[in-house]
């Protein structure tokens, strides 16, 4: 499938805590799900630890390959939150105190009954030139440099983040999805299923074989821009279950 | 802390279905444990998409920079399945017909009533040199070429690999890990968890704020290999939430 007009991303995950295994992330579909509807492409994940050469190196290697990077994690007021000072770096760029950012959370705190210290000063903290992405949980804004939106990792305010950011966006063509699923084995669609992909160029084919207590079932995925070229995609894949021998059953209406 | 002694590790996800939100990884928090437990620390995650450039670079980025690389995803029988030819690639190495893989499949097969048909011995596939890695639960193995260990992306099977890896890996000293929880805001106990880390160079401290339906909660997490100084950290941690009128709560007893 030719990438040529697609508009990519990637999203960066800098969390020790994910890496420990300790926390089981939940950004990740989230993201890719509403970045696909925009019309935007997720191609690549990456997820590395609160260490600044190593988000830094990582910011400069995805921003300048994908339309968009999106971060998550990191931007909260304690000494493990470096993702500002990092995406600063990276692009060369001063830290400094965001005005506007500062005044909201002064707002925040002096409705609360914390104290608006130093460390949770540092939350006003962006890369000078940064715009501001609202976070109506917490009030801590997260922010964008030219490509890069840097979000909180806690997923209910990473989501009213996204849900800020996505409007901004310019997305291509939309993917869309369609499912078919057999209990025939991989290994017994595998050849025709080669064939469709190859009659097939601008579809993306996938084979997701599942053990569940309700025994193997097998999910064909396909994936492209263009509804009625996806249409015969499904209906050749389809065809090949039937031809042998087995049901195919619509993924999408289950 | 110094990496000086670590034994590292990175993990590469072959996964179109990852990317695009259809499938929610269960690997990574799996992987990140058992390698723990191993004295092995997992300090990078990768998901790339079924494309033969980008799974090639990802594999030679990542076995050249860790102690070793584990790959999950795309070792089935379809099109789809592309990891062996990469990782042959990858270390410019043929792709050869494992013997004994071959071997295994046909035995497999023949005790069944599928067919081992041209694309299911593709399973049979591994970059030349390669030593398997048993699957016990459905007979295509994955491999071991150097340092980049090759498994399936089915949870179940991959789990299975894992087991049979990791005795076969040497380990590091074990990441030992705390966790002190309290409902003092980040920014309250920021300030003083700074200066226990800087005490404490050795352990890792990590905050982890928490929304929950029982409200509000903020987990500190300690990591490190001295059981000793670990204990020293916590206590200084729990202090310091006692001194700025919180209750500590012990997160392992929890």
């Amino acid at each position: 499938m030719s990438d040529a007009a697609v508009v990519s991303a990637a999203l960066l995950i800098v969390g020790n805590e994910i890496l420990s295994g300790r926390t089981h992330d939940k950004n990740i579909p989230y993201i890719a799900e509403k970045l696909g509807d925009a019309g935007i492409r997720l191609r690549e994940v990456r997820v590395v630890p609160d260490v600044e050469e190593e988000v830094v190196d990582a910011v400069n290697a995805l921003r300048s390959r994908y339309t968009y990077l999106f971060t998550t994690g990191g931007i909260g007021p304690t000494h493990d939150d470096i993702t500002a000072e990092c995406v600063a770096k990276a692009f060369g760029r001063a830290l400094i105190q965001h005005p506007e950012a500062y005044r909201r959370l002064e707002k925040h705190y002096e409705n609360s009954d914390l104290e608006f210290n130093a460390m949770r000063q540092r939350m006003a903290n962006t890369p000078e030139g940064a715009d501001l992405i609202d976070n109506p949980i917490s009030t801590a804004p997260g922010f964008v440099v030219e490509n890069v939106h840097v979000m909180a990792g806690v997923p209910k305010i990473m989501q009213a983040m996204l849900q800020n950011v996505i409007p901004m966006l310019t997305g291509g063509a939309v993917m869309l999805s369609r499912t078919v699923i057999s209990d025939l084995g991989e290994g017994t669609v595998a050849a025709g299923l080669q064939e469709v992909q190859s009659a097939f160029p601008a579809i993306d084919i996938g084979s997701y074989p599942n053990f569940t207590s309700g025994g193997f079932r097998n999910a064909l995925v396909l994936r492209g821009t263009d509804p009625d070229v996806l249409e015969e995609a499904v209906k050749a894949v389809s065809a090949l279950i039937v031809s042998l021998g087995g049901t195919p059953i619509d993924g999408d209406a289950a």
